[in-house]
């Protein structure tokens, strides 16, 4: 998966160890138990999707580690201390397979540690030197948080429509992917088209790969995954495949038997997870997927053919064909 | 209350509302959950102390509004934030005498709601115009929470010593009050002796503030503190009359006793309430208290002798006095 990642990221591949290097770096504290937590919350090494974007579309201009690393640690660093938040609001066990800082830990300490990490992500990112970035990676983090607050507020209730859908994945996902590519086009000083179809592609990419995250919860390998098929469902929480699933079939729908249910509540939502599965709401989500990528495509279409450009491609195709 | 604290902020006292109003704005969102929380988050007005030390700092300079209201604002709004988090923590039922955002949402969306404060806060700051500034803002969160975990890992342990315990108070308090000076006087455009100074008399009334705060918990009003008394030995915290309890009575301690007790618990802690108020530990703490603010005032003591200069030196006296 790594070698994968590294043909992927084409032209910023090597330079991603900066970022690494940066991130490295935070773990680096003194007070011992704050040291603990980070090693372990930042041990569990993803993606690192949203930093290669950074580089990537900064290549679209004056190519400047010195900025774009800051930001892409920064990035990362956000997303990570966001997972924490959402495991404790979940009560998370697992997450890649590792168990949870909140498991390991307490919900108290974890919250905490959500918290240095976002502060020290803000720190990062002041780095750039660009006060209009650093306000951008702000008002990220409050549309993130928009978004996972409406989600959590939704949980369990099946009177909500896919427009929700998507206004919530676009904050809790969307929003930071857009960030990653705009911010990375801010720094490389590019022309304000340049910003925008940047943007646009991150936006769009974020959708889709949520979008996808939300079909491998129904369809995806629990060992790859690091989690357990329908966490989702379990939370409450309605994603594309379940909202197309209670639009089609309304009318004896395993989704609101399962959360209806008060016992056997297992087996139902076996049966929810079998339903989705068995009818055709996982292709018609994952036409929905393809089509923001297309969108992604679409939007840096008249940007110069470069190897960023063939790179953020190969990404949007990266991001349906991923099984974890 | 209002009123004395209206003359107290003498110079700057008018344009509190303008913080006022920023604060209010930051409240206006689409999102009803949301707003539901922030109302409830940010309907009790404390002191505005912190706004009130930015202003006042700025005076010392360029008196600039646009950039002074912002930092007062971001500062104030972080300050909330933290409490809403810290009241997560704490499991605490109760604030200002008002039910706490956890007791009435819960867990989960609590969480969300100061993460979405914070960023909020982060946004605010850069509107400042400055990166220096929102930089410093970054980093006075980072120690925020580095106290904050402190004391959270040293709960229930008699082993701490009072350095500890300052360097802990350092954090949680300190580090934003001086955040507000530095700031109020760095966006003044001051001379870098006048930064220095103002942070330095931020700083150390921020301990001082803390200490009060931790005496009160032991000798103040339920009523008009508008929590229970004795809540920090509760929750496992020691504060400085505990750890002079313990480090000046070693034998048959009260506090060892409580926080091994299996049963009897509200009756011991009791007993390690009336401990500390019958003792001289609270004397001490308050002559500890009055020498930060001393070097508080002595920090500022070669500045113009302004208003607002005068108003500094009252709520460094203000600080000493309160009852809540």
């Amino acid at each position: 998966m790594q070698t994968q990642l590294a043909s992927l990221y084409g032209p910023v591949a090597e330079d991603m160890i900066l970022v690494e290097d940066l991130l490295e770096a935070t773990k680096q504290v003194s007070l011992s138990p704050l040291k603990r937590m980070l090693d372990h919350a930042l041990e569990a090494r993803g993606k690192r999707l949203r930093p290669a974007l950074v580089l990537l579309s900064g290549a679209f201009g004056d190519y400047n580690l010195n900025k774009l690393v800051p930001l892409g640690a920064a990035i990362e660093l956000l997303h990570t201390a966001s997972l924490v938040h959402d495991d404790v609001v979940d009560g998370a066990e697992s997450r890649r397979g590792r168990p949870t800082a909140n498991s390991m830990f307490d919900n108290a300490l974890t919250v905490l540690l959500g918290d240095y990490m976002f502060a020290n992500a803000a720190e990062l990112v002041t780095r750039t030197g660009s006060l209009a970035v650093t306000r951008l990676f702000a008002l990220a983090l409050m549309k993130m948080t928009s978004g996972e607050l409406d989600q959590d507020a939704a949980a369990f209730d099946v009177g909500k429509d896919i427009q929700g859908y998507l206004w919530r994945i676009g904050g809790k996902t969307a929003a930071l992917f857009a960030n990653a590519t705009e911010g990375g086009a801010e720094l490389g000083g590019c022309q304000a088209e340049t910003v925008e179809a940047l943007r646009t592609y991150g936006y769009s990419l974020g959708m889709a790969f949520q979008i996808v995250d939300d079909i491998l919860d129904f369809n995806g390998d629990e060992e790859t995954m690091g989690k357990p098929v329908g966490s989702d469902l379990l939370e409450g929480t309605l994603t594309l495949p379940g909202l197309l699933l209670l639009e089609r079939y309304p009318v004896d729908n395993p989704i609101k038997k399962f959360f209806a249910a008060r016992r056997g509540r297992d087996e139902r939502l076996q049966e929810a997870i079998q339903a989705v599965r068995s009818t055709e709401v996982l292709d018609v989500s994952m036409d929905m997927a393809r089509e923001y990528v297309r969108r992604a495509t679409d939007a840096i279409g008249t940007l110069p053919n470069t190897d960023a450009k063939r790179s953020l491609v190969d990404i949007g195709e990266y991001v349906l064909s991923r099984r974890s």
